[in-house]
């Protein structure tokens, strides 16, 4: 670092989502190099070299791994497909603790095929969250609930509001469960800073993930986020919220987005910080 | 109308938004053939033959009018925006006592051209509710509130939920200002129900609309919508909701799709009336 460059902000992680092309070797490498000190990893980027190795790779570079994405899908209504979504959240706890994740992110799973009742989803995420909880915390691993925007509530999260997350956490321990504050979510909520409030009561934030809200909405609707600053969030309102709600957890960039991954890793890196510096640094407290 | 057909539901209503390829005229013929009551006519349909016209073809063919779509747009920042907006709200009162429409939905507008704060946006819709309301009211005109999916909050609406929308309509007389229950828009809440509740209380349900969520999302977003009975919503909890809160009013179709607007008018009036029967009538008591 010469006396031209700042440090990379202390809290910022790159989502591994967010630079989708490059692999997990090419995401650790470029966070290292642009002095980030934490990476959020999707599960399939960890498969491609396995669980210990990309744990050692993570560690050797002299980063740490700041969430895993993601278990959940926790909504199958018949008895096989529930066994097959305990495993396989079994199999996302065991990972993120070999990795040293101190949180899973849950996304929670849409409706079953054919079924449309809605309360009975919901009801059923409940009740295998409980079934989840003493495996997770038997391995230090923090599960956190990520409420979706609402136009996923049919394919991928019937967890639609923080408030709901908030409910469903409150059945467990703050330690065992907490909660995703993802601005691309949850932006739109105009209960958002009661919620955040709330949450902060007993520190379940376990997450704050930050991308903007662009228009229009992508053709394929889970590519609609982009960089923040170049949509309709308010960076600066929802991170005092978080910031007043006591979280001083890492801060992770996670972008899905046809645009943004048509872009050079690196460059993306270096306005993914720009903007943080800009938008989200100066509203910090802690 | 012969043993071989029953007649129409009595409280279902054709939204011209429903058959968009068919002129005033024909939407009003066309109802009228299907043996419906009502219709739901948006401002420019009705502008394509003036307001009077219109009421008296409505009339003419012995049907009502159950809604006038829209008024709202009301978050402009500045001056100008703001007077722009009221002038255009007064019109659209005029036409809906013309029309002896019950009812002006109001669709309040998403965030001004780079404005970021959602909040301040929020409060001018209340602002400028209160006053329109006056004018409406001396016009026997209800405003009928209606929150949209989260997924237009930045550009079209930021009211995002039944309970947004019933805490603005509680600064007014139940008589003056409603809400809209619309299944596309709300059918992922999970407050809707307790929300439902509350509007049964004092009578604020002022129009129950229904069309169905389908996926994928529309590349043009307010075209995602679909038959009931094609997609996701359960309309038997939903209607039994509004009917349980007291509404005996019209029940309005209003599908925004490609898909359906390809289709003969006539046809989707069939497809609609026995939708209806199937997945809606039989939960209504009244």
């Amino acid at each position: 670092m010469d006396g031209m460059t700042l440090p990379a902000p202390a809290r910022l992680s790159l989502n591994t989502a967010t630079t989708k092309n490059w692999t997990l070797r090419e995401a650790v490498d470029g966070a290292a190099r642009a002095g980030l000190q934490t990476v959020g990893l999707w599960r399939d980027r960890v498969a491609e070299v396995g669980t210990g190795p990309a744990a050692a790779m993570v560690r050797d570079a002299g980063l740490r791994v700041s969430s895993l994405c993601r278990g959940g899908f926790l909504t199958a209504a018949d008895r096989a497909g529930t066994a097959m979504a305990l495993d396989d959240n079994r199999a996302a706890i065991n990972e993120a603790a070999e990795l040293g994740a101190p949180v899973l992110v849950m996304v929670v799973g849409g409706l079953p095929p054919g079924v449309r009742d809605l309360p009975g989803a919901r009801a059923r995420v409940r009740d295998r969250l409980t079934e989840l909880v003493p495996y997770a915390t038997e391995h230090s691993v923090r599960l956190a609930l990520e409420p979706l925007h609402p136009m996923y509530c049919a394919d991928r999260a019937v967890l639609s509001t923080l408030k709901q997350a908030l409910d469903l956490a409150a059945d467990h321990r703050p330690a065992e469960v907490g909660v995703v504050v993802d601005s691309f979510h949850t932006w739109w909520d105009p209960e958002l800073r009661p919620q955040i409030q709330r949450a902060g009561t007993d520190g379940r934030i376990a997450s704050y993930q930050i991308c903007d809200w662009n228009l229009p909405i992508a053709a394929d609707a889970l590519l609609s986020r982009g960089m923040m600053g170049d949509g309709f969030i308010d960076f600066a309102a929802i991170t005092r919220w978080v910031d007043a709600a006591g979280y001083r957890g890492d801060i992770e960039v996670e972008i899905f987005s046809a645009d943004i991954w048509a872009r050079d890793g690196d460059v993306v890196l270096d306005l993914m910080i720009e903007r943080y510096r800009e938008l989200v640094e100066p509203f910090l407290t802690g």
